[in-house]
């Protein structure tokens, strides 16, 4: 069988780690939104943080970076007088210069991002939504234009957002393979991470929701539980789109695509309301504290 | 008094914290022809080298990079599958990246060397030898060609030198500075360096050698004592270059530049043919084994 996840950050590397568990040939598309340019090096933190959780290296309890990684570097550069915030670990920096070095060779994202996860030892195929630069800027109350990064670390999401543009996507084409891998998949599944900007920047590049909404059998997981996110900011972003923050605000906003929406226990009583979109209804415990609960929630979607 | 001194790596280094504990206004010029680009970020051993004994900060036993710096970054770059040879610490890869972060957004090596030295606390004028790229490259017995960094540290000066080439020094200019410090100088100081590779390059710039000629007090420290250089590759360089492996045997090289020359207690037989050349010759005890040593080395010499 195979399957193709749409994923962002923590909450599609969690539902990754299950499907990786799974008889399944499993191909992630992942956000490259947030992306950045810090300290002269080319951060990915969807990719990373994907690539870690299935290679097993990922901190899991801090939810970002390498387990036991140090700080060496990004306490250096700060005593260099550079503003230190993004606290890039040292082994984190290590794939960061190794992508870097190779994107300055020549290398495509996608290329990178494959030798680096192989050199991980993950099995999974990954692939950035686009290896063209689209980068996420949000348009706080207080009239100020941040890059993501800012806004998610440098200020922990404490900005009113007030918009949420997406530089560069009229110009990003789907990284090769990934129209591909959807129209290929027996599933899709799109992750319980960001609507707005982990999964929204992937469906807003050219000709990936058109696949979608042609594809037969496409099932999202809410990230929204109990009209809150699990982690990050989606709640808030859902509130300042307009959005209701809810399960069924969320399968709203994948209407066209969803064939079957997978909500929590604690959601029971959105399953009309969403019906309503004409999508199926799963009920089940979506909360994936350990492996285990990743696993059972991946198996339920297969 | 204003002094200013050629430098290369632990020799010159040496003699700079010297020359930074008398009452002397120094700056120094540093060879850059040893540079390289790994792992994606501008390497400046002998800039580096300076600075980090300059700030204390240098492991002044082992003779390159910094105190208890740690390796995770070069560590995880190895098991990501790139060459681990050239092992940069971790707090030394935090200087490489800030430099090679500030040359991307437009700084030049001096602006960018400048900022370094001054955030690590070194009160010292630094100045790179040039702003353009020149780079050693050693020809070898068995025909090849190496970077110097290939030849220096992968291949631990094993391969026998047929050829020394500056890749780039005809395009070269000396960075801004270099020619006004040489000419406002009370005492020019040419360090106990590696004649060819690290006060050869700097001797190579247009402008450099003439203005040198031109100075009334032009005084070099001998790097090589009793046949031998204390560190390094100069002997083995000399030699191939057909020069004599001996104090005389550099004083000739700087011949036309040099007023004084200062060899050690164990070369007092080669006064003789130092002064032959029309240079005034002084022994004294020139390794630099402490501090002291050094600060007792750069008195002698002002």
């Amino acid at each position: 069988m195979k399957v193709t996840a749409l994923a962002g950050g923590v909450g599609g590397a969690k539902l990754l780690i299950g499907l990786d568990q799974l008889e399944a040939d499993t191909t992630a598309i992942i956000n490259t939104a947030d992306d950045a340019e810090m300290y002269g090096v080319h951060v990915c933190p969807d990719i990373d943080i994907c690539t870690y959780w299935l290679a097993g290296l990922a901190d899991t309890e801090r939810g970002w970076g390498l387990q036991d990684d140090s700080f060496e570097v990004i306490d250096a550069l700060g005593k260099l007088g550079v503003e230190d915030w993004f606290r890039l670990g040292d082994r984190d920096f290590a794939t960061c210069l190794r992508r870097t070095d190779l994107l300055a060779s020549g290398e495509t994202l996608t290329g990178a991002t494959e030798l680096i996860r192989r050199a991980l030892g993950v099995q999974m195929a990954l692939i950035p939504m686009s290896d063209d630069p689209v980068r996420t800027r949000i348009g706080t109350t207080d009239g100020r234009t941040l890059d993501f990064q800012e806004y998610f670390v440098k200020h922990r999401c404490e900005p009113g957002v007030a918009e949420v543009r997406f530089a560069g996507i009229a110009d990003a084409k789907p990284a090769p393979g990934v129209i591909e891998s959807i129209r290929s998949a027996d599933l899709v599944v799109i992750c319980p991470s960001n609507p707005v900007v982990s999964i929204g920047p992937i469906l807003a590049l050219p000709e990936i929701r058109e696949t979608l909404i042609e594809h037969p059998r496409v099932a999202g997981v809410s990230p929204i539980i109990a009209g809150a996110a699990l982690k990050g900011p989606a709640a808030e972003m859902l509130g300042a789109q307009g959005e209701e923050v809810s399960a069924a605000g969320v399968a709203k906003l994948y209407s066209d695509l969803l064939d079957v929406f997978v909500v929590d226990l604690a959601d029971r009583d959105h399953t009309h309301a969403i019906e309503e979109l004409g999508i199926d209804v799963r009920v089940t415990d979506t909360v994936m504290t350990d492996a285990a609960a990743s696993l059972r929630l991946a198996s339920s979607l297969l």
